[in-house]
């Protein structure tokens, strides 16, 4: 009853290719993090209902940022927040109740202004790719709330992934 | 406090153009429809989390679909389910705790196949733009989750909207 | 298919009464205003997931307050927080996708300190009641998360419900 | 300015117990388990949202199943479903963003017919309590939504933790 969206994947692969799919030489910084998916988050299409996505990537970006030795909370205590200007998502395959789900994040570029874009895609205990993402957030200065750049505690964690 | 993003809008409104910017002598079908954002919905960013603009962009595709006489509950009962297969959110402004939203809906293209493409956009009480967004999503058939096409029953209810 | 939880009603409608009963000729503070269920809001099991239900009496008592001609925002605005200290929910029925629901929210007593108490009942478009809830908010100074009691704003605005 | 809220224990614990206080010589099955709290789950107040610990109850609960040796997901396909019929919630002391909470669950009594209650508490990193919650649950045919019992396959793995 569960069975996977045999549509889904077909368009996408076929006529374009996923938004992640990356060079293998790429200098860039990468992380993957995984969630069980909630009874909370399925809807009566008995899979999870397509807004909830954006919890995940929030979560893979979050972790994300953790894995390099710093947090996001740390970056808004010391007053940069981090709202989203931009989300593309495409939805290739469900993710179903109780998955243990993937979802990897992707730092391309090393953001040289107020801006920093995030590839994240969601894979199922398969290893099927079930979303792709791309998410853009602003650096701002919580007070003010006028653009800044990324934290230099941050900055200093994550720059030596990316080549000269 | 919860002051106008003045960051938000110029990036987009200078770089380039909302995604729904329409022509005027545009045949399509247009409806509106509004939601008062609940405490719930707002995150410790004092705005609406990023995350549930796809239950706005849900409660205006519903409600559109009402306008025309035709219920989206009709559809699924009548074995025809619309997944989500693809979005792309443009965050403006921020909606903040208690504002009225008005969402507007728009099918610029009579669909003739398996897909449809719905563009929103959220304002706020004051007109301003805070989101715009484009969704596709699928029709298909609830028991074997095959691509099928818009049920006659709605079909029949918004030919009319697109000229010939 | 989504036909009514028969099992549901009968244990506390027989063994218990309702949080909500009331004594036709008590002085208190009711309103009701009306919800539309989500696809969001709703779980594989095709009923709305039992933990949106604190959505719906947030919006219960917010409207409750509106219909005062008072609101909860610019409570807020004034440096007094609500947060939610305890509840409780009764599930009889289960709500479902594109109900109509209607919320019924009662203030009983008027209240004397901190704390102020919410009955809430959730409603079908048939008037079965589906949802009692009893919800207890502590009023807190913003700044300082002290104790305080209701605004002079929102006390003018209700004492008149209730009888000397 | 995330200051723990010294309003909220004190009223609980001076005038009645929490509602989790147990014997030590209990008979009983306990489990625990761990989320962080996500940036969607807080709301402008910079707590989690009240609504949101139901979906922290259901981790706890599906988690505390799975660590038996079975799963809701297992039974849910084996035609049983679980639906909530009570919940009672004391709120302490807030959840913030980003903290790490043990989520702890009981079931303190085998049971013997249709009906289960699991006792929950959430404590933050620092061991302190911040909200405690009972939720009373029904065994159904998912078919004939008509009241069943727990499934043997369930009823063997936890049997044991009850003393005769």
């Amino acid at each position: 009853m569960q069975q996977s969206f045999g549509w889904a994947i077909r368009p996408f692969v076929d006529k374009q290719q996923s938004l992640l799919t990356l060079p293998t030489n790429f200098s860039m910084y990468e992380s993957t993090t995984q969630v069980r998916v909630r009874y909370a988050e399925t809807d009566q299409m008995n899979v999870v209902y397509y807004g909830n996505y954006a919890q995940y990537f929030e979560v893979g970006r979050v972790e994300s940022i953790r894995q390099l030795g710093y947090t996001y909370k740390d970056m808004e205590q010391q007053g940069v927040i981090m709202p989203v200007v931009e989300m593309q998502v495409k939805y290739l395959r469900p993710a179903t109740y109780d998955d243990l789900i993937t979802i990897k994040t992707q730092i391309r570029e090393l953001p040289h202004d107020h801006q920093i874009t995030f590839y994240q895609e969601v894979f199922n205990e398969a290893g099927k790719l079930l979303t792709s993402g791309k998410v853009v957030l602003y650096f701002l200065d919580a007070a003010t709330r006028r653009k800044t750049t990324m934290p230099a505690a941050m900055h200093e964690k994550i720059e030596h992934y990316f080549s000269k």
